[in-house]
This record gives C-alpha cells, sequence and structure tokens, in this order.
C-alpha cells in the first residue's frame, strides 16, 4: 500500500473537485464545498454566501463549462489548510483561474472559500444585442459629454434594425432610417450611444427574463433578476458599463429594474417626452425614461429631453395609500416604513384608493387590449416565436371580447378621475416594487406573486399618467447577500413635475442619508 | 497602549494596502506583496507568477481604478494566515472581488497569492470596434454553421465604416454600401460575424499596439503583446471570443500575432483571394487569411475562400535557411532546432538565401513606397492623427525618392527571382517570429529589434508571394510564465499550396504532439 501523504490526498480532493464540475455531479461538489453560512463563492457575477447558497447556484446553472486544468499551484499554509490556484483552459479559448482555499476536515478536504474567473465573451448576450466603441458618437460639447447610454432594444437607432428582444421579429427587420428623437436628444446633448441593449419580449413582463437571450445579471443581488422590461439598460447601468439607460416603462419597466438593482430611475408623464421612432406596447400607458446610478445623471438626461417649459414645480406634500403599502412583503414594508420614520414623515396623510384589484384589473386589462391591437397580427402570424410566459399573456389578450375592452376602457376612465381627485397635486410615497429581486431560480410562482403585487403598486403612475420615480434609498439586510439588498422608494408626482420630482427624491435619499 | 490583535494587525495591513493601491504607492504594494518567485496574482487578463513580474505589472499599470470596499470577510487559518476576501465598488459602478492569502512573517502581513476580479466593460476596446450578437448573421447552412468571426478593421461590412485602426479616419467615413467577398465567403458557407476587431493603425506594424485603443490581451502570454496588425482578430480568437480571426498580412500581419498568441495563421498566397472590398497597405504584398485555435477551423475557413481549381499540392520536401534562423533568438533558435530533431528533419537541406538585410531592404522599401502611395495624402492632411511609431514609419516612406523606389523595385524582382529559384517545390521550415511576445512594457528598442528579426524571416513569404503558415508547434518554458510561451513553426510553400500547406502543418503538429 502507498502511503498518502498530505499533498496526495489534497489533489486528490482537487481532482475529484474537477471531476465532478465536468460531470454536473452535484451531490459530490455540495460535498466537497465546506458546510455553513461563511463558506463563499465569487465570480463575474458576484459572490455568493453560504453552502446554500451555492448549492442553489450549481442546481440553476446546469454544468460548467467543459475545460482543462494544465497548471495546478499549491501554496501550503500547514498540514490541513492549503490554497490551490488552478489555470483552467475551456475547450472553448482563452484562459481562466480558479482560487480555492481547502481545509481538511473530519469529513476530509473541503472547500472554504472559492473565487473563479472565466474568459469574458466578446458581448453579453444577456444584456446587450450590439456595442460599439461607442457604436454612435455624441456632439462633440454639451452638458452630457461623458455620459455613455445604453439604448433598450425599442428604439430606432440609424443603421440599426430593432429586436424588441424577438429574435424572429428581429430578422424581419430592416436598418431603421433614422434615430429616434429621445436617442438624438442624448446625442446633441453630448452623450454617446455604448449598444443596443435587450429588453423583455414586445416589453411585456418585468421580470427580465429573456428566453432567448438570457437573463442580464443584477450585481446589487447576486443570482436574482434584474427586473424588466428595460433589463438590459438597467444590467448595464448597475454593473457600470453605461452611465444611462434609456428605457420604457409601461407598466413599470422602469422602476421595477431600478428597484431590483437599487438605481435610480424615473417613468416620465405619460406624453411628455415623444415617443416617434418607438415601438409601442400599450400607447395609453408607454412612457419613456432613464436609469441611472445617481441623481444628477438622471436630472441631466431628463433636462435635455423633457420641453422644460411645460415642466412644473412639486410641493413636498406627500400621501401614501395604505392598500397600496399592504401589496408588499413585510420586509420591503418595514423598510419603507422606517424610511417614512426616518423622514419624520410616518404621519404623513393616508388616502383610500378603494379596491386596488379594481386599479390592476382596469390597468391590466386596458393593457392588453393595446398590446394586441400593437403585436397580436404579428404574433398570431409567429406561433412558437415568443417564449411561454409571454405567449400565455398575449393568448389572453386576444381572448379579450370588444365588450370587455370597452369596460376596461370605462374602469381606466374612472380610476383615473377617482386617482387624480385623490391625489391632486400631492406626492404619492410607496414601494416601488412588492418585494427584492427575486432568485433567478426562483419558482414561476413566486415569480408570478412579486409581479401580481408589483404592479398593483406601479398602475397608479400607469392609470394617472403621471410621473413615477423609484430612488435607492430603502436597503434590506440577509445572510445570504454580502450587502444589503436594495428596493426603491417610490415617489409618484403630479403630471409635468418629472424634474421637480428628481430633485425632491435627491433630497428624500440625502436626507436618508445622513440618518 | 492598546493591545494589537492578530486580527487589528491584519486588517491594518489589508487596509494599508488598499490606502497605497488607491495612492498607486508601488513601494508599498510590493512590500505588501511577498517576495519570490511562487507569489502570484491573478485576474481577468492571466495569472502573473513572482513577485517581480507583479511588480512590473504595477508599474506599467499606472495606478488602479477608484473602489470602495464595502465587504471584508476574513477566514482565519490559524493565528498568522488568514484569506480576506473583500468585495469591492468602484466608483463608475458594478461590483468587484478580491481574494488574498495573507500570511505574516517577520517583515508583517504580506500577500502570498490573490485573486482579482473587475466589472466587466461592455465592450474590450482593445481588441473590438463594434460587437452584435451577431453583428451579421451567416447562412442557415454550410460547412461553417457555428463559426463565429472577428474582422479585421480593413475590410467592408455592409452597414458599418471602415476604420483601419486609426478614429481620425474612422470619423471621415461612412457606412459600407456592400460586404466584402472575403466576408462574404464566410457568411454564406454559415459562419457568422461576431464583431469588427482593432487593428494597428492603416496595419503598417507587427506589434499589436494601437495608441487610441489600447493593447488586445495575449492570453498565451499574460502581460505580453498579442502581436499585429491583426491584433483584434488574434486575441479575440485566443481567448476564445470566436473561432475565427479574418485578418490581413502584408509583412507578416498574421503569421506574428499566431506566433505570439499559440494559433493558426494563414497568409494565402498572394492574389489568392480577392482584396476587394479591403483597404490597401502595400498591394504587392497585402493578403488575406485567417487566425484559428486548431488546423480544421483553418483549413474550413481557406476552403470557402480560396479558388480551389487553382490549388495545387505540395510534397513534404522540406527545406531550412541557417541566415534567416539566425534572426531569431536564442531560445526560439533552440526550440525550432530541437522540433526539427523531434521531426527525424536534424539534417535537412540547407539553402543559402544570401544577404537577409538585403532581401529585407528590398521588402521594407517597397512596402513603403506603396504604403505611401496608399495613405500619404491623408497622412499628410491629418497631421498628429497617427501615434508616433507609425508616424515615424510613414515619415520614414513620404522621404523615398523616386530613385531609391525604382531601385526597390528592381531589388524587389531579383529577389523573387533568386529566392523562387532556391525554393522551387520545396517548403521552408523557419520560425514564425523571431522572438516570444514581448512584454507590454518592454522598452522601444527590445520592440525594434524583435521587429527587425521577424521582418527579415516573414518577408521571404511576401517577396515571392508564397503562402506562409504559423503552426503552433513550438513551446518554451519561463520562470514567469505558469505554462509554456508559444512560438510559431512557420511553413512557406510554393505558391497556392494553402491548403495543402495546412494539411502539411497539421502532420507536423501531430507528429510533435506524440513526440
Amino acid at each position: 500500500m502507498t502511503d498518502i501523504t498530505p499533498s496526495d490526498s489534497l489533489l486528490a480532493a482537487f481532482w475529484a473537485y474537477e471531476r465532478a464540475l465536468m460531470a454536473n455531479d452535484l451531490e459530490t461538489l455540495d460535498r466537497l464545498f465546506a458546510p455553513g453560512p461563511r463558506t463563499l463563492r465569487g465570480d463575474a457575477g458576484g459572490v455568493l454566501i453560504g453552502h446554500d447558497a451555492i448549492s442553489a447556484f450549481r442546481l440553476g446553472r446546469g454544468g460548467a463549462p467543459e475545460r482543462t486544468v494544465p497548471v495546478v499551484q499549491v501554496h501550503w499554509i500547514d498540514h490541513d489548510n492549503a490554497l490551490v490556484v488552478a489555470i483552467t483552459q475551456p475547450s472553448t479559448g482563452g484562459r481562466g483561474q480558479q482560487t480555492q482555499l481547502w481545509a481538511k476536515t473530519d469529513a476530509g478536504w473541503v472547500v472554504r472559500a472559492a473565487h473563479v474567473t472565466l474568459p469574458a465573451p466578446a458581448i453579453a448576450t444577456a444584456t446587450w444585442r450590439v456595442v460599439g466603441s461607442p457604436l454612435v458618437a455624441g456632439a462633440s460639447s454639451g452638458p452630457l459629454v461623458g455620459q455613455t447610454v445604453a439604448v433598450k432594444d425599442l428604439f430606432e437607432v440609424a443603421g440599426f434594425a430593432v429586436g424588441a428582444g424577438v429574435p424572429a421579429y428581429l430578422a424581419e427587420q430592416g436598418p431603421a432610417a433614422g434615430t429616434a428623437p429621445e436617442v438624438e436628444a442624448l446625442l446633441s446633448a453630448g452623450a454617446s450611444v455604448t449598444g443596443i441593449a435587450q429588453t423583455d419580449e414586445f416589453a411585456y413582463s418585468i421580470a427580465g427574463r429573456n428566453v432567448h437571450y438570457g437573463t442580464p445579471p443584477n450585481p446589487a443581488v447576486v443570482g436574482a433578476i434584474p427586473g424588466g422590461s428595460s433589463s438590459g439598460p438597467a444590467s448595464a447601468v448597475a454593473t457600470g458599463q453605461v452611465t444611462v439607460g434609456l428605457g420604457t416603462d409601461t407598466g413599470g419597466s422602469i422602476r421595477v429594474p431600478a428597484s431590483y438593482n437599487g438605481l435610480w430611475g424615473l417613468r416620465t408623464t405619460h406624453g411628455a417626452v415623444s415617443r416617434s421612432g418607438l415601438l409601442p406596447l400599450a400607447p395609453s400607458f408607454d412612457t419613456v425614461g432613464w436609469l441611472t446610478r445617481d441623481a444628477a445623471t438622471l436630472a441631466g438626461a431628463a433636462r435635455v429631453s423633457l420641453d422644460l417649459s411645460a415642466q412644473s414645480s412639486v410641493s413636498p406634500s406627500f400621501v401614501v395609500a395604505p392598500a397600496l403599502t399592504a401589496q408588499a412583503t413585510d420586509e420591503v414594508r418595514n423598510a419603507f416604513g422606517a424610511a417614512l420614520a426616518d423622514l419624520g414623515l410616518a404621519d404623513i396623510h393616508s388616502i383610500e384608493v378603494g379596491d386596488v384589484d379594481e386599479l390592476f384589473e382596469a390597468f391590466r386589462m386596458t393593457q392588453a387590449t393595446e398590446a394586441w391591437a400593437s403585436w397580436g397580427a404579428w404574433v398570431d402570424g409567429h406561433p412558437g416565436a415568443l417564449g411561454d410566459d409571454i405567449a400565455a399573456r398575449f393568448a389572453f389578450a386576444s381572448a379579450i371580447t370588444e365588450e370587455q375592452g370597452l369596460a376596461a376602457a370605462a374602469a381606466f376612465d374612472s380610476a383615473r378621475g377617482r386617482l387624480d381627485a385623490l391625489l391632486g397635486d400631492r406626492v404619492l410615497l410607496l414601494p416601488s416594487a412588492s418585494s427584492l429581486a427575486p432568485s433567478t431560480t426562483a419558482d414561476p410562482e413566486e415569480i408570478e406573486r412579486t409581479r401580481a403585487g408589483t404592479l398593483r403598486l406601479t398602475c397608479v403612475a400607469g392609470l394617472t399618467g403621471r410621473p413615477g420615480l423609484s430612488v435607492p434609498a430603502l436597503w434590506v439586510g440577509r445572510e445570504s447577500s454580502a450587502t444589503d439588498v436594495p428596493v426603491g422608494l417610490g415617489l409618484v408626482g403630479p403630471r409635468f413635475s418629472d424634474l421637480a420630482l428628481i430633485e425632491l427624491g435627491a433630497t428624500l435619499a440625502e436626507a436618508l442619508r445622513r440618518v
């Protein structure tokens, strides 16, 4: 019998891990990572904390890319501890690195911490469809010089087709002859366009998952969905790839990804920014807006895009709507309540918005009716072109009768009138989303539950055409996350108070920072 | 006095390191990394081995990006050893990770190994000008389905301007109306174009450094230049971002980056592939070709691009030219000699090519004369538009008199005739480059010395219009590199033996693998 030296048994464990990785043998991989909440594993997507989080990640990944390991360097610390650095060579080219801290336990050698680098792809297809350095250069002077823009793949950019997150649709499009005025406004102010960023299919979702292109990363919540449908612009801003995401918001498509990624996001007053050169979803609700990492950049983008003469001021007169706040999870509601208390707003006026389900239904039925008017013919002619969830949404829309459509329009009118009377010139405060960003491995029921809650919150701005701002000012601690998890503080202001709302949001954020 | 616990002193060292990093205090950074050849530091660019290599890297980098460190997790191993994992937050957004193995020594706490992840940019501007997912889709069937192409920024791609590595030139161009036939050949065979990749300015260099866009990484030799002028395509293939690099080779612009990055690279027979839709440098020498990670992919790209009826076979009758081989460094010459011995070719026929400087001069003067004819007017009209080295090359070209030009043409004719007579139908074996890939921090004299040696090797194919293949079959061990460093085994075959030459190269590579 051969005498096993510590080195032999460590390398045996190292290679057993490597074999298990290549075979996607989850049981062995789980066994070779130390149990407990301190074990960690990081890669370009972020750091996962705790054995369970790492295990869930592996389950969702479905196997690691094929590779060989040309170099293994062991840095011994003592007989029971070593750092093993491996250079990895994916079969698809390039080199990677894997650094693991191994410890010998009663159960054998296990990894306490791992750090993995893989070769970067030419383009992160989940986030981007096309990128350039830059893709379109902006004016050489102007207030936005130095700013870089991710354009949601719904806007026309001269020379490029519009894809709307649907490859079968993209394949039928020719290059756009012109550039949408919303894009042009940023370019003429000196910003450059870095690229065209992904969206949920036809923007008809707030999840940020695209069955064709994948799910852009959410750097604020490792392993969570980014929210949508402005998923690509949001992720590009959150990961630092650009400073401005140009998006759209019909039912929450800017505010929800802003909330999930810890960004500033503005849905502008309905009609305040041109929608020319922009694909529609539901024109009664469709708005243009921006996602940024700070208030000043958001204000800069808004200022060059809005008709300033139409903008109005806003007074810091706040209200809350308990029936809306109640849609949020406990942790979001608690964070929202704590922020109000910190701001000295715990006792502000409450309004009774009535039956929230009814509000949501007025929004949802009108949205679906208009979405079908926008895309029904195309969807009908392209069976199988859409992911299951979006296809189901269009199927629902297709079944809406004329009578139901008319009833929805009436409900929309009545809801708008009632909400306008209730809100007046005041600013509604509410959570931007009903929950923190759900995990990419969350089951469909959980995604649907958060969607239902969130749309009930976001539909107030939709129904009233009012601007909606999401301020990254609420934070929730979580054991499995190294950093606090964001959720947006939502502000819905009077129509055409867009710029004033950003300023107000910045004041609130600053006050909360000082607490 | 406060009693310093081990934890305090470790964290003090950790934060001292962080402060030194932000201040680019190289002396402190050097002191806080363990001395010796085993210390390592890895990031997306690869793993640096040894304190000296890490120190040189920091010197060349000129400071790390500004960041904060929201999370520090210490994994204690014992009182004198700990792994410190930090989550970093660049001021430009996104999150990173830094993993460090610290040890307490007589000189205090030092880092034995570090692994760093920074947020990935939207586009690696040193490698790419534009990328898409894909940028241009290929035919849905054909022999190259599944292959992805990086197109050197000299070829027309419909809808995109040609930039030639020169921003001032790019700014004056409109989108190309059509796609160059060399690109079209790959697309119709089913390959898709991932993007347009960077080149040295007007392709007039073999270094692979572009003063405007940066230096694409060489994953085979961490911290080394990739070689040029097909630098972007080469790096994109070597890092696994695409499977095919479409390049050009006037004086070595495919063979040199192939050699430096450990790739297959073919410079085709002069005139065998159309140069329509391709910017010229020196038309008497300009050729099209490809860079790949394996021989089969190279043969696939060549087969759909060449006129097969014009292709001829080649007999495995090899010669060497001692005067050429002598241009290489000792380590390259030794690796070349060892490979010949391993192939049983140590005693093959030697040819006397005569004065190598004279051959080079005939090449260089003709190339410069033609380069000036191609670009002189533009260069004259745009002072300051080019980097110093390329500008100096054009300045030299501009000073060539008509008499000198005529003399160069005569020397070119005579060299071609003499070399053709010497080589006949045989295959010349030689190193693809005179040296391994020089470091990005090498001084200009070293870069110029390797350039002078390499161009003396590569000019034989240029002068004769013969195809030149670089086979990644020679490897040199280096202490500062975790893996062996590549240099190409060069084959120069009879004109129109392109495909046969790839096959012959594959046979040699296979034989060397079996040794």
